[in-house]
């Protein structure tokens, strides 16, 4: 049954966290009565910092990763390891294997894998930029990182083929992850493992 | 381990998602990191219904129901059974009997439920305004449906001392939803034949 609000403006709040994922209508109303609830400045906190993190949030020009200025910080620390990238489908990921303290190079992050089903090809995303970065000389080695599923395999392929023409080292984290896993729920032993054990990459070359 | 962020705006937004109840850190960041795929327009949309929300939702002045106006819609509606009064807990207690289509008095919502564990005293929530109310002249029966715990136990037993003076008869919902139960997660059927079957109230009268 349609639910009936008592105030349009409820309705509103609750029909917006309603679109955010995993969010259902009922766990939306407990969220946003929870919200009044809460003084007027916590509700102008939690306001302002998705306003802002919308508004202000900036992407790394090197590797596209989240950032709050124009390079991130991993690609601004000069103690990290600039001539090997890892390849990752988003942030989250990042974060992934930033937290397994196995990896001191930098990332690449594509924003996507490419899935014909989803409409996602290689030009909607980052790998024109990869193979820029590559083609600028100091890569030695890139760790393709992505999750072990078709979309993955077949990100990895068309990556490999773009990469074929340059002189690096292409390796795909070991296949300690189960098939079928994504990399983000996967625990950080099992993927500190998979970057410490990566293989060269066998695909078409 | 403690979660790197890649931007402090990013962490900022993680951290007030996480405040909201059942969502934990990771969920939070999932729910930021989709709301950072979105347009700027639709984040606008969610961040403007939340503020507006807050900063212009009223309460009933009757009923302290939820609502648009100085009256909500259920206490402005003269179709309404002006002489039932249906004491909840809260707002969505209001939803839930609404969408039983089996009540079509008026409301009082409580704002809360005693419960000395937490600090809330009859002196919190709305009784006294429920007492005048009732004092008014015009109510001929209450209705109490609070959820089937101790401290709905115990503020039926209070608002029914509070109300012994007046020539009101006082009901309770009938016990068809189990002993434990919370009010909004009884079903529909339950929650409606719980009022039809309200039963007059024992208490200390």
């Amino acid at each position: 049954m349609e639910q009936q609000y008592p105030s349009r403006l409820l309705e509103k709040a609750v029909g917006e966290f309603a679109k955010l994922p995993g969010i259902g209508r009922k766990t939306a109303l407990r969220l946003v009565l929870h919200l009044l609830r809460q003084t007027e400045n916590d509700v102008s906190m939690f306001v302002e910092a998705v306003d802002r993190m919308k508004k202000e949030v900036k992407y790394c020009r090197v590797c596209h990763n989240i950032s709050d200025s124009d390079i991130c910080p991993i690609c601004a620390d000069a103690k990290r390891d600039a001539d090997t990238i890892c390849v990752v489908e988003n942030i989250r990921d990042v974060m992934a294997v930033e937290n397994t303290q196995q990896f001191f190079g930098l990332y690449h992050v594509l924003g996507g894998i490419i899935s014909p089903m989803d409409g996602v090809g290689p030009g909607d995303i980052e790998i024109d930029s990869l193979v820029k970065r590559v083609g600028g000389g100091t890569v030695r080695e890139v760790i393709l990182a992505l999750s072990s599923t078709m979309e993955g395999d077949a990100t990895n392929f068309y990556i490999s083929r773009k990469l074929a023409p340059y002189d690096v080292k292409l390796s795909v984290i070991a296949r300690g992850i189960s098939v079928g896993d994504e990399l983000e729920y996967t625990d950080e032993v099992t993927l500190g493992r998979s970057i410490l054990n990566r293989m060269p990459f066998e695909g078409t070359r």
